[in-house]
C-alpha cells in the first residue's frame, strides 16, 4: 500500500502567527496544559466508569457510530446514515463491516478541514493513538489497525484513560428519575476517581414531551411519591434533587426552546399539571408550565445549593424522517433566534441578586453576547455565562466570545469551560483548543498592553480551571 | 493641469500583514488567480454578448449611471441623482454633461474608501483601463479621457473583454416569460463563450407584484398557455422551465421577503390563485402563496434538475419619493432580520435530504451564519450555503462568512462564490477580492496549524473554481 | 507597606502588534493625539463647570460612588452598593468610610481586566494622577492618598482640567423642562470654555414616564404656556427648543425603547393626549405617542436645525429591587433587540431625503450593524450613525464597528466619536480609546493596501475631529 504523508501536529496549534502573541500564548499555555480537567457539565455514560472491563469497541464504534458531530457531515453530503453503521429504530440492516465505515470516512476526512470535529479527531489520533500519517483513502486500513490494537489493550479502557487525561472531576447528565446505579457501581467497585451526577429534570418538566406520562410514572417510581397532583410532582422532584445532592451532585441542567420564565400561582400550576394528567394540555400550557418549573427550580437551588444550568435555544429533531428512523440526538438539531432580557426577568427578579443563587446562563445564538448576555451577566450577582455552546465550542467560536463577552461581563463572571461532550476520548482535545485559545486570546491582550503578565497568568489559571471549580462549588 | 499623485495596486493587496501569512497567501492565490471565472449568479446583460458590436458609452455611461452601488453612495451625502445622471421615471432632464458628472465624482471618491465598491473600482481602473495616477479632482478629466479612449477600441467590446476575462460561464438572470432572444442571438451570431440564462419566476409567484396582472400575461403569450387558473399557471411554469432549461439554464432563483415555505393543498392554492385573478388577494394570501410556490418550485427542481437559489430578506424600494422618482433598484433596498430554521421546515422536511435536490441559499442577516445557516447546512444533504451576497460581497464580509460557516458547515458545503452583478467589468475584480479572501483566510488556517499546505491548496482550488461547477452542475 | 509592582502605561497600547501595523498605527495616531477634544453628547453636570470653586471631593467620591460602569461589575460579584457608599433613597446608612470603599474596589480591581472601564481606569490613574504603582490591595491606601492629594489642588478643578483636556465644546443633556441656569451661570461667571445644552424632552414625550404629570408641570412653568391640550404641547416644546437654540444648543436628544415612528393625525395625537391628562393612557397609547412624537421632533428638526439624536434599545432598570432602593441609572439598565428598516421607515419616508434634516442614530444591537443601520446610512442623507455607544465603547466595540459598518456606510456617514459619560474625568480616556482603535484599524486598511497612507491621515483626522464637528454643525 502507498504511504500516506508523514503527519504531526504542531505544539504551536492554534496560536497566531505573530511572533510575539506566539511567544507569550506559548507561555501562557505551558503552566496551564498540566492542570487538571475539570469538567462540571457533560454527557459521558457512566458505565465506562462503573464496569472495569469497559471497552469501547472498534474504531468505529468508538469515534464514528455514537459521534453525531462526525455524521451529521457526512450525511450532509448525502452518506446515508446506514452506511455509517447507525441503527435504525426499526432493526433494519445497517452496514456492519466496520473497515468499509471507516474508509468511507477516511475518504471524506476533508469535509472536516476547518472545523473543531476534525480538530478533535486530529488530536484523538495524534495524541492518543500515536498516529503519524495523515488519514485518508490509503492510509485508512492501517490507521484503522493502530486504533484497535490500541483499544484491546487495557490501558485504552476509560478508568486507566481516566488517570491519563488527568480528569479530577467529571459531571454526567442524568434524568431526574434515574436511580444512579452506575455512579453507585463505579464506587463500589473501587474507582476512585470523582463522577459526579446532575439532575436534569426536562422529560417531566416539560408538558409535551413525548414520553411524559412514562417518565412521571419513572420519576414515580424512583420517589416512591405518587403523583396524583402538582403538590406531589413538587415534592418527588425535591426528593429526587436531595437523593443526587447525596450522590454528589453540584448541579442541575434544563433544556428549554426559550428562556422564558415566570411564575404561576399554585392554583393555575395545579389546574395545568392536572390538565397534563387528563392528556390535554395545550403546546401553550406546556410553555407556561416550563416557564413556572424554571422558577420552581431556582426556588429549590436556593433551598439545596444546587447549581442551575439553561441550555436554551434548540429546535430539536429537525429532521423529521431522520428521527423516525434513528431517534434524537442525530445531528438535525438547530438553534433558534433566543431572547434573554424580557425572558429572564421574573426569574432575575426573584432570585437575581439572591446570595445562594447561581445560574449558568448558555446559548447558542451569539447575537445576544454582547448585547443581552454580557450586560446581564455583568449586573446580576446570580448569573454566570456558561462557555461557548456546541456549535461554538470551537476556535473561532471561542475568539468571538472572548471579544464579544468579556468586556462588558468581564473573565470573572464567566464560568470556565466544561466540554458537554457524549465522547469520553474527545475530552482532552475539548479542553486542550479551550486552553490554547484562551492563551492566545489572553497573549493578545497582553502584546496589546490591555493586560500584563502577571494578570494574564492568573487570568489563564482562572479559565483553564479556577472559575469552573468556583462556579460549580467544585 | 497639476498632476495627482502617481498610483499603483499592490500586488499584495489584502492580504494579512504578517509576513508568514502575507506569503502563505501568495502562494495560494498565484494558482488560483489564473484559474477561469465561474459565474453562476448575476445580472450582465444578455445583450452586451448577443450584439458583436454592443459599446459601453462614455465612462460614466458605463461606471456611474447604471451603478446604484455608486450613486447610492454619492446619493447619501446629498448628491441628488439627476447630477448624476440617473433617468428619471417622467422624462424630466437631468445632468448629461458626463464630464461634468465624472468630475463630481472624482471629488467625492474619498467617500468609497474602505467599500468594497471602491476595491471595485480601483481594480477596473488599474487592471483594466491602465490608469496609473490616483482619482481625484486634478486627475479627473485626464482619467477619463484615458477610460475613454480604452471603451472607444474593440478590444473593449464585452465580447472581447468576456475572452479577456477568462470566463468560462456566464449566467445571466431572466423572468420567467423572457424568450432569451438574446442568448439566442448570441449563440447565432458566432459568440462562442457559454452565456446560460436562469429562470427567475418572482413576477408571478409574487401576486402582490404591481405587475402581477402584466407578467401573467407574459407568462401567458410565452408558454401559449392560457392561464385561468393554477392548475395553467403550473403548467405554464413548468413549461418555461423546459424552455429554460432547453437554453442551456441550470438554475432557478427565487427573491422573497422572508424564507417561509408551505404547502397549501391544491384547492387553497387554486383559490388563492382565483382570488388574485379577481384582484382580490391580500398581502396575507401573497405571502402564503409564495410560500407554497417555493415548494412547489422545490418539486419541479427535484423532477427536471434545476438547482433552486433563495435570495430572501431585502425590503426593496424603501425609499418612496426615490422609487416614484427613479423606479426600483436604486440603492434604497434595505434588510430585515431573516429566520431560516423554521421558515424553511415544511421545504426541507419534504425535500431536504432528497437526492435530487439542490437549495443554494442566501442570506443579508449575517446574526443568521452560525445560528442557523451553518447547522442547517452542516446537517442537510440538499441545502448549500451562497456566497456573502451583496453588501458582504466584501472583504470584511468574506472573513466574517469563513468565520462563522466553516466550523459548523465546513467548506464543502458552501457553494464557492457567484459575482450576482449588472456590472460586466466589475466580474473580475469581484472574482479577484474572492479568491485573495480565500486565499488569505486559508493562509490563517495554515500558519495556525489548523491546515496542511496541500489541503489549502486543495480547499482553495476549491473555492475559487470547483464548488461553483459542482453546486451549480456546470 | 509591601510595593505593589511599579507600573506604566505604554505608549503603544491597543496597537496591533505586528510591527508594519503597529509602525503605521504610531504614526496615524500621533497628530491626532494633539486635536481639541469635541464633546457633541454626554452627560457631565454643568454645575462643575459653572462654580469656580467646584471641587470633585474624595477619590471615591470621584471614581466610584457616581460610576455605574465600576459599581455595577462589583455588584455582579455579590458586593452590595451599600458597601460602596451608594446612597439609598430611603436614606439608610451606606458605607462612609471611603478609604474601606476604596480597600474594597482595590481588592477586586482585577474584575475590571480585559474591559472599557479599566482601561479608562488605568489612563486617569496614570495620565490624570500621576500613579505608578499598580492598583492592588497592597497599594490601595498610598494612591488613594495620592489621588486625594491632587484632588485638594487647583489644578484640579473642572475649569482647570476643561483646560488641562484640550476640550473645544462640551454638550450636556439637559430635560426640555431645565432653566440651564448653570449654563448661564458658566457663561456669567467668566468660564470660557464652549458648555452648550442638549435638548431632551424624553419626560414630557413618553406618556408612560412614571413622572409625566410632574414633568409637564415642569414644562409649563419653564415656558409659561398652559398646556391644557396638545396643541399647548407642542407650542411648549416649540418654545423650549427655541429657548435651547438660544444657549448655544445644536441638538437634540431622544431615548426611547424601539424606534418606532409614525405619524397620528392631530385629531388622533390630542386624543391620546387627553387621556393621558386623565390618566388612562395605556402602554400603546404611550408606544404610539412616542413614535408620532419622533415624527414631530423630526418636523421642528427641519423647522429650527437642531441634529436629531436617537438611543433606541435600552430597558431600563431591569433589575426592580435595585431601583426601588437605588433609584435609575444604577448599571441595570439591558440592551433589547432593536429593529430600524421598518421602524424608521415613516420617518425616513417623510423627511429621509431632506436636506435640512439630520439624524444621528445609536444602537445596542450589534446584530443590525451591517444588516440594517449600514445600508441605510449608505442610502438616506439625513442619516449618520453614532459612534459604538455605552458597552460597545470599548476597542472590540469599536473594533466591530469599523468592521461591520463602513464597507457600506462609507467612513464619511459616521458621526466620529462622542464619550457619552458623566465622568468628566474620563472623557480623555474615551477619546484616546477611540483615537487609538481608529489609528490602528486605519493601520490596518494601509498594510493590506487598500487604503494610502495620505488617504488615512485624512480619514484619521475626521474620525477624531472634523466628522463630529461636521456632524453636529459645530
Amino acid at each position: 500500500m502507498t504511504q500516506s504523508p508523514a503527519w504531526e501536529l504542531s505544539p504551536d496549534r492554534f496560536f497566531d502567527p505573530d511572533p510575539t502573541v506566539r511567544q507569550l500564548a506559548r507561555e501562557l499555555y505551558e503552566p496551564a496544559s498540566r492542570l487538571p480537567l475539570v469538567c462540571p457539565h457533560g454527557h459521558v455514560d457512566p458505565r465506562l466508569l462503573s464496569d472495569p472491563a469497559y471497552a469501547f469497541g472498534s474504531p468505529v464504534d468508538l469515534l464514528i457510530i455514537p459521534d453525531h458531530y462526525v455524521f451529521r457531515m457526512l450525511y450532509s453530503q448525502g452518506v446515508p446514515l446506514e452506511d455509517l453503521g447507525v441503527p435504525r429504530l426499526d432493526g433494519a440492516p445497517v452496514e456492519s463491516d466496520h473497515r468499509r465505515i471507516w474508509q468511507r470516512f477516511a475518504e471524506k476526512f476533508h469535509l472536516f478541514q476547518g472545523t473543531p470535529t476534525g480538530t478533535w479527531l486530529a488530536h484523538e489520533l495524534y495524541e492518543l493513538f500515536g498516529v503519524r500519517r495523515k488519514l485518508t483513502a490509503l492510509s485508512a486500513q492501517a490507521i484503522y489497525d493502530q486504533i484497535a490494537g490500541c483499544l484491546s489493550q487495557p490501558e485504552y479502557r476509560p478508568r486507566a484513560l481516566y488517570e491519563r487525561f488527568n480528569i479530577e472531576t467529571l459531571c454526567t447528565t442524568d434524568a431526574a428519575w434515574d436511580n444512579l446505579e452506575h455512579h453507585t457501581a463505579a464506587r463500589q467497585s473501587g474507582f476512585d476517581g470523582r463522577l459526579l451526577p446532575t439532575f436534569r429534570p426536562d422529560g417531566v418538566v416539560n408538558l409535551d414531551d413525548p414520553a411524559w406520562r412514562r417518565n412521571l410514572s419513572a420519576l414515580e417510581a424512583a420517589s416512591g411519591i405518587a403523583i396524583h397532583d402538582y403538590k406531589a410532582f413538587i415534592a418527588a422532584l425535591e426528593q429526587r434533587r436531595q437523593f443526587f445532592k447525596q450522590m454528589g451532585a453540584v448541579a442541575t441542567d434544563h433544556a428549554a426552546l426559550t428562556p422564558c420564565t415566570g411564575r404561576l400561582s399554585d392554583a393555575e400550576a395545579s389546574a395545568l399539571f392536572e390538565k397534563a394528567l387528563r392528556g390535554q394540555a395545550t403546546a401553550d400550557d406546556a410553555a407556561r408550565f416550563t416557564a413556572h418549573m424554571l422558577m420552581e427550580m431556582a426556588r429549590m437551588s436556593i433551598e439545596d445549593g444546587l447549581v442551575m444550568q439553561l441550555h436554551p435555544g434548540s429546535l430539536r429533531n429537525h429532521n423529521p424522517s431522520l428521527f423516525a428512523n434513528f431517534g434524537p440526538d442525530k445531528g438535525a438539531d438547530i438553534p433558534v433566534q433566543t431572547e434573554y432580557t424580557r425572558n429572564l426577568k421574573p426569574l432575575l427578579d426573584a432570585y437575581g441578586a439572591h446570595p445562594s443563587f447561581r445560574l449558568v446562563l448558555f446559548t447558542l445564538d451569539e447575537s445576544a453576547y454582547s448585547r443581552e448576555r454580557a450586560p446581564l451577566a455583568g449586573h446580576y450577582p446570580a448569573l454566570r455565562l456558561g462557555p461557548p455552546w456546541w456549535f461554538f465550542d470551537s476556535l473561532n467560536g471561542m475568539r468571538r466570545y472572548f471579544d464579544r463577552v468579556v468586556e462588558t461581563a468581564g473573565i470573572y463572571n464567566t464560568a470556565g469551560f466544561n466540554d458537554d461532550t457524549r465522547a469520553f476520548c474527545s475530552i482532552p482535545a475539548r479542553h486542550d483548543v479551550w486552553r490554547r485559545a484562551s492563551a492566545n486570546w489572553l497573549a493578545g491582550l497582553v502584546a496589546r498592553h490591555i493586560l500584563d503578565l502577571d494578570d494574564a497568568h492568573q487570568a489563564m489559571h482562572a479559565l483553564a480551571y479556577g472559575l469552573a471549580k468556583e462556579v460549580y462549588r467544585l
